[in-house]
């Protein structure tokens, strides 16, 4: 059964379906669409598709050097003004369509399709973009919706076990951080491998309308919305200092969120109780709660200075006061960050 | 005295305030911003700025091939999320202003001081950029309105005769689209050059209150805004053709209003009258009025069809119904088409 809702932004409403035979209905509603598409996924398309831009999902072509490549194919299948776009594929294709749809002849209208549990329970709301830039992780980037999301359940289907918990590990922390009965709720759901569509479909529509509070009430990224970067301070460092390999995004934050849920115990904001109870779960869940092997505390500290959360150059950490409540933090006791990391370091700092 | 105004957009309002000694006061308010600069206008800073990147403003700068280098030097001068951008110098430098801002970090706030009469009079309103790309013109773009235009008239004093005639006319221009009142209102102020401070900013003003209208009224460049495009289309093609030199873009839409201004006659929208009229107070402002020397017809025609204004392949043109009253026409006969431009050619057809 189809689900829909809006999200409310700047730029006007937006809709997301989540369901089945999604891919068919976009493809019958827009038959002159430029799609891109992740190559891994080119087989899907029917075969009536045939202005079609095929991209390598990776973290190289998701960078603005390459932006002049692929806005060219646009032109080159003659996209213009008014042209509509639909991207289908995970993260990579997400950023790439969402810059591209926003700067290709000053913005036209696009569809977007996740074909990853990450990207159907989290990234697909909320507009933003995230470009590499000569050899900056995410640099630049920006925010701008699609017309519309459409979540077609057969692609839960297509992924292994490690993208399925990856993705249902992002969709607990977004429940998590709106507070502790949203995360109940969300359990309930039960988010387990492998997944029927029907679970994944229960599971997806939860966390998406928990997000839609956080992105409707702070859609630029001030304030509320920050919480969803819990643990990510630590996991970016720690996934830049692993060179975006070993580690899938979910697990890095997993492992940035213990260390947070730490350094809010010794700062006095949380007790230890707190703490163990979130490494517990955190565990059966089969996630890492450590930093990865090799990683020394120092190491991973000195690759978080270099955050774009940080403001006039301070750390701004999101810490816990409580199980699903965070606040942001910005002068953190250098000493205290650092025993958090060392705590959970596998290696003599 | 200085006057002040605001103007409403999506992303909130912004304002705009012109008058003088306004770069003194945004260097006070602004000391740790970064300052992006014409490099010719580097000798007008203060010394007190000391976060400055120089920029050559020529088309070639104004690429999305360029903007690694630019992003580059916002990372080197240690621009973070919360850092502000002060862009001092004309179109160029604000294209390029705006989509460093808009993109750094998914967008940083940005002050924009305009410093030739065409951005005072028109462009530092609306919030476009307009990005070239692998040669192809203006393919590339978005809407990212500053926090605050300030006009600084000391700035009219630098620019030289052809620089104030063109500013000026795309101002007559703006309040042509608006209405025959609104024309005759601007015609008032005497728009002549040399221009005292005062006389400018009462033409500056009254032209940015008109385009306030078009801008407030249709943001995106949807319908009333692509009134402003009046001569555009024509303009653009025989712009291309001359290389972007011989003529300054005013030049170029001068000569352009004259060929829609007769094809709007030969489709029966107004009287020839009107086109004589039009063509002599152009004339009596030392615009031109034919196609560019050594352009054929034929040949503005081809470089018209790739223009982004067209919509679904077909070409849509600005034609007048009388003086000040605009509308899109998407159908136009291309007989007629040619023979208005062929009446404006120097070459035989």
């Amino acid at each position: 059964m189809q689900e829909s809702f809006d999200i409310s932004s700047s730029s006007g409403k937006y809709n997301v379906v989540a369901g089945l035979d999604l891919l068919e209905q976009v493809v019958s509603e827009h038959p002159d669409a430029i799609y891109m598409v992740d190559e891994r996924l080119a087989g899907t398309l029917p075969k009536s598709v045939t202005r079609k831009i095929l991209i390598e999902a990776n973290e190289g072509n998701k960078s603005l050097e390459k932006m002049p490549e692929v806005l060219l194919k646009m032109r080159e299948a003659g996209a213009n003004r008014t042209s509509h776009l639909v991207a289908i594929g995970g993260g990579v294709i997400q950023d790439i369509a969402t810059f591209t749809a926003s700067i290709y002849m000053r913005g036209i209208p696009w569809t977007y399709m996740p074909t990853t549990l990450l990207g159907m329970a989290d990234s697909c709301i909320g507009g933003k973009s995230s470009i590499n830039m000569l050899g900056y992780k995410n640099l630049v980037g920006n925010f701008y919706p699609p017309e519309r999301v459409l979540i077609d359940m057969a692609f839960i289907q297509t992924l292994n076990a490690d993208q399925v918990v990856g993705g249902l590990f992002e969709a607990a922390k977004i429940c998590y951080a709106r507070g502790y009965q949203e995360f109940l709720a969300y359990l309930q759901e039960s988010p387990t491998f492998p997944m029927s569509a029907d679970n994944a479909q229960r599971v997806i529509v939860r966390a998406l309308k928990t997000k839609k509070w956080f992105i409707e009430t702070d859609e630029f990224d001030q304030k509320e919305r920050l919480l969803l970067n819990f643990g990510h301070t630590f996991g970016h460092a720690m996934e830049t200092a692993l060179g975006y390999r070993l580690w899938l995004h979910g697990e890095a934050v997993a492992a940035g969120m213990v260390v947070a849920a730490d350094l809010s115990a010794r700062l006095g904001r949380i007790d230890a109780v707190a703490t163990q109870r979130i490494t517990r779960i955190l565990e059966r869940c089969g996630l890492p709660t450590r930093l990865a092997p090799g990683l020394s505390a120092q190491g991973v500290r000195e690759l978080m200075g270099v955050d774009k959360k940080s403001k006039s150059g301070r750390l701004r950490l999101v810490l816990l006061d409580a199980i699903g409540s965070a606040n942001i933090a910005s002068d953190v006791d250098e000493r205290l960050l650092l025993a958090a990391l060392s705590a959970h370091a596998q290696v003599p700092a």
